[in-house]
């Protein structure tokens, strides 16, 4: 069964058969297609090419064909191209002459980009369920962790201290970001296609807008050729993928980093180590490795589809096909991934003691040149003055805390005896309570930011 | 003049400090910094760190610093590692003392993000702003032109006849999307990283959603680990260019063919041609050859801030450095090619004559399976029938019109005399009246659609 | 059966284990896997850790493995993380204690990286034999249509004459600098990594030398710790997968633009095309829109093994198990491409009289301009002359070479009658007879050139 | 000046002259540019298009030009479409007439490749100098750190004991083949395409053979469509460049975590590192971070060349304008970034005592393994009993040396006294003396093999 050939005298090379068979990439939209071709069958009768009972027996029939796909007993031919001719096949061979009235008006070219947007809302809604696990594991493993100092790292030297659960939440603020970048996209591409033809439009009196809102797309797109040649909403879902993936191939970092046994900070559990085949005492953190490297994964498929794009003329290209292995690959990687880095989130151990031990008098520096400030010196020579400060302890081998206030004073005169007072770590850390900062009152607010996203996410689900 | 130093006992090396200064990347965020420092200089007078006149005295001189900068009368020193060093070291120069107070609770980590961010705004509005006006071109040449017929092609052969508006508009409607994407992250950007300082946060009582408001943000950031080593609205900006560029690399691809001597459908201006240093009658569309290379490079701007990123523990690391570099090439690159193809489109001529010469008979085809379609067959058997008259008359070198209705009847008895009415390219096209079809009053349609978006952009701008 | 765990005591986690498990890529190893193992075992017994009986009975075994994988006798278990897994399960149910001592001083990080360079070399030989295939299909082409003019563009602009041949000769060109470069790399890469352990290198007596000869490696690697965590012949190999698309995708371009109807030069065979489910009379070069297209997924494939090795700490992180899935898709997708690509130029008809109807006075130019330069004008001045020509000839509609000799001239005194001999298109283009040029005699050297590398190349396989 | 525009009867556009403009980067090429033309103007004469006194005089005009590049005498007109207009003006400003002579049966299409071919030579021999310091800095610290121990890392977890040396040579060997792809690329590019004019080739008897000895190629293009639309030799080279940087970018990934307080192994001189303009205390590996960071920016100008190159049809199309932008910033940034590595490994400070501090017994693991195995315990039996070992260890918060005879004997009955033995670091180090070991055997070896490279090197350049 072929969807064309009428004008054609040789039949199809082999070799270009596997090089277009897009089957082992679209069978999975076999739903979205068979849901499609109703709402079609329907729209086809209201214009007046179908009568009630065919448009009845059309449905009926693509209900069959549904089961058969979900009960694996479709069975797929050598000229099969795609799911489209499969699924025309297997209606003409119910239905008869009936089914070769469906595509009628109708074009591969607007019935594929429909396809996708069905699936794309599935993949966003299930992507925006996984990215919610993952905030939530990180939400519950900060409230737990509420009051843990360790030190806050920029350029992966000791800066501050902060407190673990704001670390640990940064992360969860950037994915936060993704599930709004994913909940505009699905707004933005929420738009139907079908009724776009092969390239001119549909001139059979089809109601598009009828069909938009029977498959709960919000609008309909505005011109044929601008809608069979698109493959933005496409590009644009690998593009909040690929996002979603380097973000965690900066927690992974953190965390690969964070349990070295020379930090100390985290323990990875068993469930997500792996061992050495030559090495028996090795314990490797494979899931976050892998999760990190996933990330050029995901990101090479935007790359990838960007570079099919460019250049090509407008409307329909063969060179679009390709959009279904980048974006499937990019949703099923994703996924994987997130659905590894919950496990580890999850399970991981946190060691308070390591975490507190790390904490070195260096890092109250700042606190230090803030407590000059108070006392009236310009904050940029309080800055030079602490770091002689401490190039001075660094020299002796001792802490700052340990060079004596004459010494200081010799510094800089405004030091007194209370600077004392600016050695604990844990008060500190409850000065930065300004928005966003690391006191527990700032860091309880995340939380309530968190959990109502999560409330939302889940309601949308 | 350097912002940290007091506890260095070797100077930076120079191949370091030519590897690690941004100045000539970052001086174009100037008068950004200079914004960020006045509100800045305010919301520690808020927090009584300075007083009213103190304040005022900072004020002032940032914006004698402005005029400096815009008169061109700074200099920079071989110590100045950035813009903010620079406008630090100026501002002390002005106040002694008082300037070395302005960055109390600050660092470059939140500046930054700060100033790029205010910087983001202007970008999206100008390359608004050029679009708008590529699409008010396209709008014109397309109303100018209306009612004049050409083949609509996909792969690149005929396919049905359509509209040169049509055709012309569909590029319109991939950059009226990008509108709505550069929109979208004008809003979800819009939040305020300043008062996050290196890492923790800000001690020092500093009122940021007062900064926030004051500096036309919508919110303040929530973490400020993640603020500072947040790039994504970058990320998000240099995406949204590559987009754009992909459009133009289309939209390009379309004219260079329809401006080949074997199309001639365009002729595109002297002013954006060139000629060959060997070849005296050569007229090349250069022009438009740029425009399609140059989404390579405005596009590599995204793998590269992506790889960049990618694995790069949390907060700030200095990798991140690179974004500004990034980001400005694309803006930059994105600007000059919107310019050129705004004036291509302006100035292009366009060949209706040979734009209607190029319809052929074969291009009936679809509307004469649909006539079947009308008497009866369903549309798979009559796409079968009518692909058999299309090879028969390809065999025998004539129109499909020219078959005689006699061999047209033993290819499909349902044909009729009225065949013939079928042949008018014009009526045909008029009858792909659903949205989003190649007849007029679709046309109109998306004519008015993009007027009003344009109409919004200039409220907006 | 596990290479690890003794020192574990929880169970991998599912969702790890499908990310981890790399069997689905590495499978297709089998052999490679096998051909090491029986070396290493070799080397075992000549280190004296294994006695003859011993070795032999382990290499008849692996033998009996092989058989099992080419049957498709070999059954997965769930805790198969890998192929290397996979075989030494097998190896021991056939040998018991014996099979557990094969793995003595070697790693799976050494044994990856060996199994990888030995199936790269594989690799290479294929596509080394399928870039033959099309050159050689090139050539025939080539020496079947000498003779044939056609207009040489460049910026698809007619520029000069050329001949039919040099245009399509140009591109095997290109192919034989992707063969060169696969040829160097199959020399840099043939270096054995074996015998580095996982990351110290061997202290049991290994030859590695004679393991090297062995397996037909030139040396062994100088470094265990860069050899474990080297993957450059992967990324190399996938470089020249990428270069060797970029060229088919620019074939494919042109042949594309000269199947249209508006240029005409080249009917694709209809077992090369495919048709459209809609319009009766398409006849669509899919071939050549999916090897264009395919370039961006190959070429995704380098950006992402580079973006996922960019960063790592040194040796051996999982993030480099990832290379088998970039490099496999790289060769799979470049094999498909090529095989079709063989068949288009095989198969594609070259329409002899479209191709010189195509040439055009204009063309003549520069032939024009160098018959002024022969009457002693500067070339500089002659070109402007001759652009003068081509600007009036346009203006009246007419071509050059009816422009009245006295007009001619007016234009520059140095034109004679004689100016009407340069009109010969044919003549003109065996004036190019520089080596590379498009004369007849230049072509012929070409062809020579060519068939020489292809003798050189049946050699090689 | 301009060296077209005899047909043009409009000025070009301004924003496309901003666009088009490629003096910003080609006007590096000068040199290259005069070097070609000189040798251009004697294959002229000896062609018999010039005499004597013409050539000589031209060649000594292209001298003096030369000479008013390096004293910056050279003035910029808006004319200037490239270096090639700007030198044949100057040209002709010094001999009028005769200068116009110079580009007859060139094109700047053939020009332009040439000129970059001639500075790729230097831009190879620079960066295999610059390669070659920073294998020197390399090779001399590790000579003077001979015997220095430290933890080898897989998956950054603690794996065997290694040398100090072994580790930092494993990066010298990657960067040694980096020289091997760039000597190969030297070799593969290294032939003349001028000759090729605009793309028919020459029909005015140039000797190409000549022009390529005298130019210093090796060979001459061999197909004139092919040489002008090639610019895979650029492409080539920024993948060497790309390749270098990923294997700095991993140089640097292990140097910033080797410098991390917590790690504490290297410390990076002052001289590379900067401070905080906030915490007075910092010292952060900036130049690292640049390091790793810009191979993002060198690989983004491979995938951009890429992409652009994709889809252009075959000769010359204005898109290969861009090669240069791409080309000389993968060169300059690699420069830069290679300067600051050597720097870095030059004075960066190495801690042994850290390094040895960092051993820990679980590291003994393998060797333990080894142990058994001499015993005649299957590897495979010996690796499960020591992970159990281990496990009892950690559990109890002991060494494994500090587990009692007896209780290993209980996990494994081989287990003697003279387990005690294998406890000594060093004298395990030593055991590893197969080539590429970490053995001080192994380490002189590979001192010597990049002491010989070193040499070669020096002798090219």
């Amino acid at each position: 069964y072929k969807l064309w050939g009428g004008r054609f005298s040789e039949k199809p090379n082999e070799a270009l058969q596997e090089l277009n068979n897009s089957l082992p990439q679209d069978a999975r939209l076999y739903a979205d297609d068979l849901d499609a071709s109703k709402a079609y069958a329907e729209a086809l009768m209201r214009a007046g090419h179908l009568n009630a009972t065919e448009c009845d027996k059309l449905v009926k029939s693509l209900e069959i064909i549904r089961y058969d796909w979900v009960e694996r007993l479709v069975k797929f031919e050598p000229s099969d191209e795609d799911v489209h001719t499969v699924n025309e096949r297997l209606l003409v061979a119910l239905t008869g002459e009936l089914g070769k009235r469906l595509h009628t008006g109708r074009s591969r070219n607007d019935q594929v980009v429909t396809d996708m947007k069905l699936w794309l809302r599935k993949a966003i809604r299930e992507t925006l369920s996984r990215l919610r696990l993952l905030i939530e594991s990180i939400v519950s493993q900060s409230e737990s962790h509420l009051g843990v100092l360790m030190p806050g790292y920029t350029h992966l030297q000791r800066a501050q201290p902060v407190q673990f659960s704001h670390w640990l939440l940064s992360h969860a603020f950037a994915l936060r970001e993704d599930c709004q970048r994913l909940a505009e996209l699905r707004e933005r591409s929420n738009v139907l296609p079908l009724g776009s033809g092969a390239v001119a439009g549909n001139p059979l009196g089809i109601d598009r807008i009828w069909l938009a809102e029977r498959l709960g797309f919000a609008a309909v797109t505005g011109n044929s050729m601008h809608a069979v040649g698109d493959r933005d909403f496409v590009v644009d879902f690998i593009y909040c993928c690929s996002m979603v993936s380097l973000h965690l191939s900066r927690l992974a970092e953190d965390l690969i980093i964070y349990s070295t046994k020379e930090f100390d900070f985290i323990k990875i559990a068993d469930s997500f180590s792996s061992g050495s085949s030559l090495m028996p005492q090795k314990r490797n953190p494979d899931s976050l490795e892998l999760i990190r490297g996933i990330s050029g994964l995901i990101t090479s498929n935007l790359t990838g589809i960007m570079m099919t794009i460019k250049g090509t003329p407008s409307t329909y290209n063969k060179d679009l096909q390709f959009d279904k292995q980048y974006c499937f690959q990019a949703f099923d990687k994703l996924s994987q991934s997130l659905d590894v880095a919950v496990g580890v989130i999850e399970t991981m151990q946190v060691r308070r003691d390591q975490l507190e031990a790390a904490l070195s008098s260096d890092m109250l520096a700042t606190d230090w040149a803030y407590y000059l400030v108070r006392k009236g010196v310009p904050f940029r020579e309080a800055h030079h003055h602490i770091g002689r400060v401490v190039t001075l302890a660094e020299q002796r081998g001792v802490d700052i805390t340990e060079v004596p206030l004459g010494e200081l004073q010799q510094i800089c005169a405004a030091f007194g005896a209370d600077i004392a007072s600016v050695a604990d770590y844990g008060y500190n850390v409850q000065q930065y309570d300004a928005i966003g900062g690391t006191s527990t009152a700032s860091i309880t607010e995340q939380l309530r930011l968190l959990k109502n996203l999560d409330k939302q996410l889940r309601q949308q689900s």
